[in-house]
């Protein structure tokens, strides 16, 4: 089945059918926005008129407001890899440094290589640049080296786009043993890694690894094919559109004049409202209260799936981010579960939607980052109800 | 001279020297930050704060904000030609919308047309998506119908990119018979016309001619071949990245995808304190002061340039915008003007920056946007001086 941007569209078909019919949905994709820290950022804005607003209304770089690369080059640094606020660049959302990252580096025909399943509008951005996708398989442990190294046997891939810490929509989390591999096997085989970490400091019990970036470090040669883009979405608010990349100096360049060129920088009252609620102190204990919450949350589906489904429903604990992966063997594709579901008033995204090539279709994507822990074990019994009614009335067909 | 996008960086490295000198600056590209409506956004945004913000900072539509397209359309419409919210498009400024139709429409190889001289980050995304440029003469009343027919008779075009209202660099202003032949070679040849419009509501003495967009009714066929941009980053301010596009529905899900791929959507507090900022009734009036004050800081320029160098300059008295384009007959390259110019602490922008092909290199861009209307004599004065200074010495050496 070659790769459709169509399929990605299920994911707003789901979440708006959820919309209107009511009921508990885990088809979404985003933060929960009773979190937002809506008292912090109106205190930031309000000092942003009161100090720089006139600055903040001009044209401005096209990097990026420089304050505010200096906090997000302290932000994304580690005691082996301290990020220089030059070589970051503040984009639309981390879609924007993905998109930078495809535009500049694949031409029409080129192979990118993508972990499978993977982040849905990714696909759609590299296939819009009219790459041909190879995908690497991929467990809860991430993406596998080994299959990797197989299909660079066969392919020159310009690109290998990952989401190492929790990643959408499986949930996986790299080993810090493959993060290395991954870096040498870049090193050997002469591709870059677009490493994408929107989830990297959601983690529940402990830190993920390193980050692509850091390990670098410890990879020669690896600093140079390494792309690493980021994202405020998760941790503050989506609706902000801020996010940030950090490209090998020899990519920089060409990745600035690609962002002039397609808006010649992001919106500023924006970026100065983030330096001054960085300053304010409250990201911090704010990030805190987001993982504490998704992490309920997280446990509590953890808890309903092993309760309501254990039987009829394949998955792994949560150790960070958003998302349950769900494998149901006996239905070969979860769109035709979706009107069982539907009758029981819950909502999941069919796992086809995250697939670049031939799709596991028995797969589904559940989101419990918007609903509270008292409601979970409603709905995961719910979901073990529509999935044990699909399968009796396949037998029954049978 | 092929194009070369290093000729745009000019317009930083003259603007960036002016702001470390010193002096009068006639070298900017961007609205007077004195103007902004600093009271009615703040007013707008603590609006935001106080009903949907937590609207505001989660994920939206790739289409932008619902109340804001419906205001822009309104906007956008004339009597003959009512533009529905369902087909505008928001976007991080208007070079968001040059992009996504360049992007949308033209591979690499392919001929796009432009008015020469012509706006130079647009030129700059052009170059970027590997077309090939044809410019069509222009003079100061826009881009010559004969040319582009002549052009015509040996290019296949894509596109015919056309700034038809006070058009950066030129101030060049498109007659209503040239806009409608226009139209009608775009239906005869089939290629579309896109039209980028973010000075239109500028216009000093009378209203400029109605733009491609509403004259679209009267050329059978030119409905299906215009892509219409604008922007609020001269109106209201451009930090805030506001913009939109309206294509004909036949490229509007194309180019919706393109926008969803590069940064899923605009930022929206921002879009959502705008729908409240028009809903204050403050947008007309601030246009009418800006109006105002561009056209009393050019009169002066165009006054000055008379008493001051009506003998070694040519230009047109501004009709609206934010720029007089100059050219000194006695200079062959601006360029060696510059240092004449930064004796007299003056500066402007070489016409080079501004051209696809064959630059006629003997031309100026000042903007009269940033300089009031009292220091706009002086400013002449030096700058009349610097080019007679440049004259007499380069004819001393010859």
């Amino acid at each position: 089945m070659p790769y459709s941007p169509e399929l990605g569209g299920l994911i707003y078909q789901v979440a708006s059918q959820a919309r209107r019919e009511g009921g508990i949905s885990f088809a979404g994709g985003y933060p929960d926005p009773a979190l937002f820290d809506v008292e912090g950022l109106r205190e930031a804005f309000n000092g942003v008129f009161d100090s720089s607003i006139r600055v903040a209304l001009s044209y401005g770089e096209r990097e990026g407001y420089a304050p505010l690369r200096e906090r997000l080059a302290a932000f994304s640094s580690t005691e082996s890899r301290q990020v220089q606020a030059e070589e970051v660049v503040i984009t639309n959302g981390g879609q924007q440094g993905i998109e930078m990252a495809v535009r500049t580096l694949v031409k029409p025909g080129d192979v990118v290589f993508t972990d499978s399943p993977t982040f849905s509008t990714a696909l759609q951005t590299i296939h819009l640049a009219g790459a041909k996708f190879v995908n690497v398989a991929a467990d809860a442990d991430g993406v596998d080296p080994e299959d990797l190294e197989a299909k660079l046997q066969h392919h020159r891939p310009k690109l290998l786009y990952v989401v190492p810490s929790y990643s959408n929509p499986a949930g996986s989390l790299l080993t810090r043993e493959r993060r290395l591999r991954v870096l040498q096997l870049a090193v050997q085989y002469d591709f870059i890694v677009l490493e994408d970490d929107p989830y990297g400091h959601i983690w529940f019990d402990e830190p993920s690894p390193p980050k692509l970036l850091s390990l670098t470090v410890e990879v020669p040669g690896a600093a140079e094919r390494l792309i690493h883009v980021s994202s405020l979405s998760k941790l503050v608010a989506p609706g902000l559109r801020v996010g940030w990349v950090i490209p090998p100096e020899s990519l920089r360049r060409p990745m600035v004049l690609t962002k002039q060129s397609t808006d010649i920088h992001s919106a500023l009252p924006t970026q100065h409202a983030l330096v001054k609620y960085w300053d304010s102190g409250r990201l911090g204990p704010h990030v805190e209260r987001v993982r504490t919450s998704y992490r309920g949350r997280a446990m509590e589906m953890d808890a309903g799936l092993r309760t309501h489904a254990a039987d009829v429903a394949q998955f792994h604990r949560p150790r960070g981010g958003m998302f349950v992966w769900v494998r149901v063997p006996a239905c070969a594709d979860t769109r035709d579960l979706l009107a069982a579901a539907r009758a029981e008033k819950v909502y999941f995204v069919p796992g086809v939607a995250f697939y670049p090539e031939e799709p596991d279709a028995s797969t589904m994507r559940l989101s419990f980052a918007t609903t509270s822990a008292e409601q979970m074990d409603d709905g995961m019994r719910r979901l073990g109800r529509a999935i044990k009614a699909y399968v009796s009335a396949t037998r029954a067909l049978a």
